[in-house]
């Protein structure tokens, strides 16, 4: 009894629905006459994806026979993932589950929220709520996988409460480099869990709406069992620069920029910039062409659903730019990140279908480079210089910022939630110990403070966190058509055929007297360029000849030892010649 | 004769040697009687490397018939040149004016500026002139590749006049992150070029030997025809700080670090630092082991030439670490960059075969990530931290400094020098561009900097600069043994089967009846998981089948057009399955 009492006034059960809930509790106790449970209600966590890791981010909440699911993101693919379009979270902890599954939240609409959604929702069907931009952008996706009609779309805004199964979930808004994003306070008879999803701290953003911390502070007052933060930053000290300092950048420069023609760069999913963008240019009296795919449809859809205030007629096809002074016109593009078929990259190499560099072209490159694309940042820079283009990058003059909270902010969500227990999330392990390091440095105590790592599966109570066995969890490549099946094996051959190219052996032998009748031929590729190397290939061939000749027994026909034989050999004298190891496939045909 | 008057008084031609040649040719002039001509005298620069790139620095002066060398380094590739070892220069310029080669001097032992000597000695068999370190760095190079009786070393000190054909270069000494580093003061009639070599202004450094300003000054009040100054940090504001200041960080952290293992991983080039760490483990009683082969060569080589200070007894094995207790041993290692081959990274995954790591070790990565590396190094970082090891990284207590001069320093050697005409070498556009705008910025006309390209081939005179045909230059590939064997062709094969595999069908064909007598067999690798695509390869099979006999006419032999007409039908296929593109390779074989 006394544990119903204390649970009652340290955990709020929100509007109606959760309340009826805590009173059904109250009588069944009072009605079979039992002393109530000492056990204390357990909520579990699985987290699937974005733990110990950037990108495709996933939580799966359960308490008893309900579960939902906490965004649905993809990555994008390392380097060494050799032909990999991109990377998805192990979704077979949902398919095993998926009669306890209530639904889907998202709470923002970037990629490595929303990505992995349509490959999700091709396994199970379940309802899937969002705020109405993340809506938006969801549709788009959906419609690219033929989903559209078949899966149910919950429109929900902040202050929402969404009751699924013993779960009550509030959304509170958060500020991030995408409109409409929001934290939750999820509510079950364990406690409230805060997530705060991806989110920074902004007392002037763009849309004038800042981050609802009140409501994280009554939260914060009432107990919250456990908070789950965003990681990101949480190795930068200070607080994050809000949004509409960019604005001023912009404007500074735009000025500086005097009689050139203006092209700006930046991530196509971050309204909030282009809308600043977009105002500037009306000040200085240009107008405004939207170059790249993914920028085009987020101004569409942007504008449709109302994120985006456009003045009358400064929007102009980029087929039109030509009839206007440099000094009229500003371009917004993609490619911000360097990346190879962006828009940006494209007309720095000259290579643009619409739109040709000169010396009088000013480019700002409104974005840092993500870790890993700093090189092809560089290189984009360099091109551009090239052309005599003058271009703003990098840490000149703050024309970006980020959409995450740096220590302070993150600190600051830890003292106002104060949560029994802490897990930072959504990051590398180098981020989530530095965001351990802030908590510990708030008096949490250590044992309070769980780093976890993906396919996590833990139960919170008010008595501590309990780690169970892991839950399947991974990377799931996707590539073209193909969901999962490139695999290690794959994978390793795509590398061995990257450094090295391959050898092919093939040869025609007659069945009955195991003579060659036919070949051996040699063809590689990637390996040695033939032209230059011809002794070489027909030392290779004599190579085969004497192997198969000597090695195949028309009686055994065992070709697999001859297959072993032949590779043993010819790799020995193709490393020896070149230093390099080649794939060597030998095909026999038999007649 | 007013020209050669000023010339005169402009040009310092040093000591003996110069100074006859000097008078030499004013008795020319004066024994024919001729009016002096009015012509300028010009001296020539061709830029074989490491001109708007970063890496295999090569510079070649030319006078009349004498040309030297400065430098010949390497790049590393890039991560589309796949399977690439390292870049050279491409010496055909040197080896086409063989005959008027003097001689070729290094600035420093750095792998940018020596590590295509080897390449170019086996060409072109030069005298190389270089300092004491740097001669020994050059001979483990040489011997490596079996040069190293049969090459010309001409050890050299800063103060040194070098008399190459009708130049005469003095060597002056310059701070950087490897002892015994020169900068040039070239001089010839045409007047001095100052070449900087990669430099830094440290007013304390290590070995208490700061960069000789006051010869670069005496130069600058002389005259100074030209300047080719290093532009690697031009990008960054303010001075690069000194050395030292590593190893106050060192003291500190070294002290944090209480009872814990140290490990500290560092550039294997960097014997300043090492000397600090090892100054540092001493101070605190801790043994120092080293880990690593380049960084074993490194200390060997240098406390053999005395530019290591090792107090008795304080190096121990590796093997002997388990002998002492966790804070009574610093190990110093390599892989700051995140290598995968690396000890540190080794360390990290638990796969060193020596060094184990526990939660009571402390690392400190002494080093930034070099652009293109940050990925690396966070992966290495995340890797430590999941060992509960302390790790020190990135910006944390200023554990590294840069080897490069930042603006203001630049600006300083710009202020000292005083050069008619300024070019920025050693860095891409973006440096180069930055570095111009120092120059401009300190009043040097537009007209007279150059900013270049790779191959280009100038003169320079008191008039200005002339920019003459481009000489040959680019990239040449180090692939094991293959020297430049591996060219577009070979990287495209690799680019193609990186991405999507190769998938190969082979067939036995009766050359008199055109009918298929064995195969068509199809064997795919790097494409998709054979054992789970048998429908798909069993229909790739059915369309070869199909191909081959529908087309392939035994009269004419036309091998190519029904192999064309193969890979047209099979790519078509397999992507419309996959939406992949493997490299078809058909082998037919006739019988």
């Amino acid at each position: 009894m006394a544990n119903q009492d204390r649970m009652s006034k340290r955990v709020d059960y929100g509007k109606r629905n959760s309340r009826r809930r805590y009173y059904t509790y109250r009588k069944t106790s009072k009605k079979s006459g039992v002393v109530p449970q000492i056990e204390k209600e357990k909520v579990r966590i699985s987290f699937i994806g974005g733990m110990n890791e950037i990108g495709k981010n996933m939580t799966v909440y359960e308490y008893k026979d309900d579960m939902f699911i906490v965004d649905c993101g993809l990555a994008f693919p390392s380097t060494e993932l050799l032909g990999v379009d991109l990377v998805i979270p192990d979704f077979t902890f949902v398919e095993n589950n998926f009669e306890k599954v209530k639904g889907i939240i998202i709470t923002h609409g970037h990629e490595d929220h929303i990505g992995g959604l349509a490959y999700l929702l091709k396994k199970v069907n379940i309802p899937v709520y969002a705020t109405k931009l993340t809506i938006g952008l969801i549709k788009g996706k959906l419609e690219e996988h033929d989903l559209l009609g078949s899966v149910k779309l919950v429109e929900i805004k902040p202050g929402d409460n969404i009751t699924l199964g013993h779960f009550n979930i509030e959304l509170i808004h958060v500020n991030h480099s995408i409109p409409d994003a929001v934290g939750l306070a999820v509510r079950c008879p364990a406690g409230v869990i805060i997530q705060t999803g991806d989110f920074k701290i902004d007392t002037t953003p763009v849309d004038g709406d800042m981050i609802d911390l009140t409501r994280f502070s009554e939260f914060g007052k009432k107990g919250v069992l456990a908070l789950l933060s965003d990681s990101t930053n949480a190795e930068r000290p200070g607080t994050t620069m809000s949004e509409s300092s960019v604005g001023e950048s912009f404007e500074l420069l735009f000025r500086k920029a005097k009689k050139k023609r203006i092209i700006v760069a930046t991530f196509a999913s971050n309204i909030h910039r282009v809308q600043q963008i977009i105002d500037a240019a009306y000040t200085r009296g240009r107008k405004v062409a939207v170059v790249g795919r993914s920028l085009e449809n987020l101004v569409s859809v942007g504008s449709e659903l109302g994120y985006l205030n456009i003045p009358e007629g400064i929007m102009v096809p980029v087929e039109t730019i030509k009839n206007y002074s440099d000094d009229k016109i500003l371009i917004i593009t993609t490619g911000s990140q360097g990346e190879a078929m962006s828009a940006l990259t494209k007309m720095a190499n000259n290579e643009h279908r619409m739109v040709r560099l000169t010396p009088n072209d000013y480019v700002i490159i409104s974005a840092t480079p993500i870790p890993g694309n700093e090189k092809m940042v560089g290189n984009v820079v360099n091109a551009l210089m090239k052309q005599g283009v003058e271009v703003i990058y990098e840490n000149m003059y703050d024309v970006h910022v980020s959409g995450h909270a740096c220590q302070q902010d993150l600190k600051l969500m830890i003292g106002i939630v104060k949560p029994k227990f802490f897990i930072p999330v959504h990051g590398e392990q180098k981020h989530l110990v530095s965001h351990a390091q802030l908590a510990l440095s708030m008096n949490i105590p250590k044992e309070n403070i769980f780093i976890g790592d993906i396919g996590n599966h833990i139960e919170i109570s008010d008595d501590g966190i309990t780690k169970l066995d892991d839950v399947p969890s991974g990377e799931v490549y996707v590539d073209g058509y193909g969901v999962g099946d490139v695999g290690n094996v794959v994978l390793n051959d795509r590398r061995v055929l990257s450094r090295d190219g391959i050898f092919v052996v093939a040869a025609t032998i007659d069945a009955s007297t195991g003579y060659i009748v036919g070949g051996p031929d040699v063809v590689s590729r990637g390996f040695v360029f033939v032209k230059e190397n011809e002794e070489l290939m027909q030392n290779a061939r004599d190579i085969a000849l004497d192997v198969i000749e000597n090695n195949y027994h028309a009686k055994y026909h065992d070709w697999n030892a001859v297959k072993m034989k032949l590779k043993d050999e010819l790799s020995k004298y193709l490393f020896e010649q070149t230093k390099r190891r080649p794939m060597i496939l030998p095909i026999f045909m038999e007649v």
